[in-house]
C-alpha cells in the first residue's frame, strides 16, 4: 500500500492553513483518506506545524486503530473518521480555529448567504450544529461532535455544503482532496467575515434572492459550469 | 495591431490585485481596452495569479469573440464589455471581491462619504446597483450586471465615480488605463473600510458638507486641481 | 549562580511578543523567575525590542532591589513581583497592550466563555480587576496594581486562568515558564478577538455549557488529558 | 545653512509612515522645521514614496515660499506652518490617513480615554477640531484647517495633546522632532482602534478615572517621570 502522495498531500493541506493564517500555534487539523484501502492520514496531536515532517502523520484504519506512525493521532481523529464515513464523496477534511468562522460557530447561528462569493461555495446557510447534551460530551465527545455534524446535514449533499459550524467550538470544512478542505476553509474564513460586515454596515441586511444564489452556484458547479478553464484542470 | 504594452499592463493590473490583498485566489479580474483597434485584454477564467503570464490574457473584440489566446476569457467579461461602451472615458476594469467593499454591496448600501478620503475620489456617495430581476438572473447574466451598473449611472460622470458595488455580489471599478482601474479598487476597499470603523465610533455619522466634498474633490481633479505634480506625472 | 538559560529565555519571551504582533514600540514586557535563586529577570524601562540583548536585562531579587544590569527595569516590576509571590506555581510573566484583549481591559468586562478555544486555557471567565482607587493609585501604583490583581484570583489556581484583564489598562498573563507566559498572552488576544466577533455576530450570544466548558479544559490539564504527545512534550 | 541633517530627518519620518501602515499611495506627509533658520523641509506632494529620495523634499519659509526643490509642497503645507508658528515647542508634524484615526475623524467625535495607553500620550481626550464654514473651505482651505486646529487646542499644550483629528478629515500629529511626530501618529492609530474595540466590547464604556489618567501621564512626562532609561535617551 502506497501512501506517499497522499501523506505530502495531507502534509500540504496542514501547511497550508499556517501559509494561509487560519491556525495559531497547534489548533486545527487536516485529514485525507484512502478510500481504496480505507485508511486515513492525518496530522498528528499537538506537534508544531513549523517541524512537522510527512513521516509525523498517522495512519490509521477507519475504526481509528493506528496502522503507521510512533505519535498521537489528532485529538479530533474521531470527527474525521466520522465524516468519512457518512460522505462517501470527501477526500479530504480540514478543521479550523479560524477567526470569524469561529466567531459564527461562536455565535451559533448559521452563516446567511448574503452574497455571490458565498453562493459560489454553498448552496445555502453555512450550517450550525446543535450543541451536544451532557451525555454526549462525557462519552465519546469527538465521535458525538461528528455525529452532530451529519445530523444537521440531514438530506444535504456535503459537497454542496462544504463546510460546517460546530456551536460553540470552529469550523470544520472538507472536499474532494485534502488540498480542496483547505480551500474551502479558507474561503469559509473569508464568507464569515464579510457576513460580520456586512451586517456592521447595515444590521437589517438580508440574504441574497433566491435565483441570485443558484445561479452563481451552478456557474461553478454542475453540468453547465462555466467558471474556470475545464481543459487545464 | 500590436498588443504587447496592453498585455502586459493588464498583466499587471490583475498581479497588483493579489499585491493589495484585494482577491482571494481566482477571485476577481482586470481588464483593458484599445479603444482604436476596437480590443479588450481580460484575464482568463480561474487561472491562479501565481503563474499567469501574458500569453495566457485573452484578447477579445467589444461583442466577446476570442481573438486571441487559447483560454476561456473571465466569465464576467461580458460585465466589463457593457462598460467599455457606455463609458466612452475609461480605459480599464478592475472587479475584486475585496472585503470591506463587498461588505457594503451585501449590505446594499451606498457608502456615504463621511470625509476627505472619500471625497478626492468619489464626487458622492459609492453607488449601488438595483438586483436583478429573475428574468435577468436567468439568461444573460453578466451582460445584465454590466446593463444593471450602467443605468444607476444615468447622469454621472464615470470618472467622478470610478466604482461601483453590485448588490449582493461586489465591486467593479474602473479608471483611465487599467493601473488606474486597480489604484481606484485599491482606494475603494480603505473609504469602505473606513465608513464601517466610522459607523462603528459613531452610529449616527453623518455625511460631509457639500463644499468640503467639492472641495477637495476639485483639489484632485480638473481644471483648477493643485494636488501633485504636474512635471512629473 | 548561573542565570544565563533564564535570560535568554527572558529575551526570547520578550522578542516573541514582538514576532507576534502583540507589541508596539516598548510597550509590554515578560519576565521570569528562578525560584531556587529567589531571583527574578525582567525587561529594563523603554528599550527598544530590536536592538535587546540578554545583557541588558535586568536581574532583581524579590524585594525589587537590583542586582545586576546598569539599565532601569521595567516600570510594571513591582507588578511582576506581586505575582511571583502570591503565584508560587507560576515561572514567567507576560505583559502587553495587545489590541483586542486591552479593549476588553478598557470595556472593563470579563470575557465570557463563547467557545473551546477560550475554554481550552481558562477554566471560566477571563477576570477583570477591580478599578483601584485614588490611594492606591498615588503611592505604590504598581505594587497595587499587582494586589488588586491577585485579590481578584481569591480562591481561583492561577495555572487554570493564565491571565487577569487590569481594568482600564490592559492584560497581564502567566505560565511555568516566560514562553509559556507568553504563549497565553498569544492565546489571550486571539480569544478577546473571537469574542468580540461573536457578539458582532450574535449580540445576545450566551456562554458555552459548563459541561463543554470543563470537558475542552481537561482535554488539555491534568491527569486525564489526551492532547498533545506525552513523548514529545 | 546646512539642512542635510533635517533633510534625511524629514525622508525618514515620511518612510517610517509606509513602513508602519500608515499610508496608501500618497496619502499623508511629514515635515520638520529649523526654528533658527526660521526654515520647514517637506515632503513633495503626490511623489510616491517608494522612489523618494532626500532631494525630493522642499524646503520653504514661514510664508511657505519655496527656497529649495523643484517640485511642488505637499498640498498641506499651509496647515503645517499654521502649526509650527502656533505651537513653538513642536519640531515635526506628520498628517495620515490611517483607518482607525481617520474613521474617528469621520465620526468627528473625541476619543475619549478608555485606557492607560492613551493616557501615556494624551492628557485627555483626542480634540477633534470644529468643522470649517464655507468661507473657510473655499478661500485658504489649508491655512484654515490649521486655524481650527489651533482654536481647538486654546488653553492647552500641544505636547500634552500631540495631535488632533480634523473634522470629516483625517489626524494631524506633532512632537519635538519629525520622529517623534511619526511616534505619535502611530500610537493614535492605536489609541483610536482601541476605542472602537473598546465600544464593541461594551456600548456603555466609561472613560478612566481621572486620577489614573494623570498618574499614567505623568509616568511618561514631566520631571517625576521615571518611564525609560534618562541614561540611554
Amino acid at each position: 500500500m502506497n501512501l506517499r502522495k497522499l501523506r505530502e498531500e495531507v502534509l500540504d493541506a496542514n501547511l497550508e492553513l499556517v501559509r494561509r493564517g487560519l491556525v495559531l500555534y497547534t489548533f486545527g487539523n487536516a485529514s485525507g483518506i484512502d478510500r481504496k484501502n480505507r485508511v486515513v492520514v492525518i496530522k498528528p496531536s499537538g506537534v508544531p506545524y513549523e517541524t512537522m515532517k510527512a513521516w509525523h502523520l498517522v495512519i490509521t484504519d477507519l475504526e481509528g486503530n493506528v496502522l503507521e506512525g510512533n505519535l498521537r493521532p489528532s485529538s479530533d481523529l474521531a470527527t474525521h473518521l466520522v465524516l468519512y464515513k457518512a460522505f462517501p464523496t470527501i477526500g479530504g477534511v480540514a478543521h479550523t480555529h479560524s477567526t470569524a468562522a469561529t466567531s459564527w460557530a461562536q455565535a451559533r447561528r448559521p452563516i446567511p448567504c448574503f452574497g455571490t462569493t458565498h453562493a459560489d461555495y454553498f448552496r445555502g446557510s453555512v450550517p450550525v450544529t446543535k450543541p451536544l447534551t451532557k451525555t454526549q460530551i462525557h462519552s465519546d465527545y469527538e465521535l458525538n461532535t461528528g455525529k452532530s455534524i451529519v445530523k444537521s446535514f440531514a438530506g444535504l449533499d456535503p459537497l454542496h455544503y462544504p463546510g460546517v459550524l460546530v456551536a460553540g467550538h470552529a469550523p470544520f470544512c472538507w472536499g474532494v482532496t485534502p488540498a480542496d478542505a483547505v480551500h474551502n476553509a479558507v474561503v469559509l474564513e473569508a464568507i464569515a467575515r464579510m457576513a460580520s460586515e456586512t451586517l456592521r454596515a447595515n444590521p437589517n441586511a438580508r440574504p441574497i434572492d433566491a435565483h441570485l444564489h443558484r445561479k452563481h452556484f451552478l456557474r461553478k458547479h454542475g453540468d453547465s459550469a462555466y467558471y474556470g478553464q475545464r481543459e487545464i484542470k
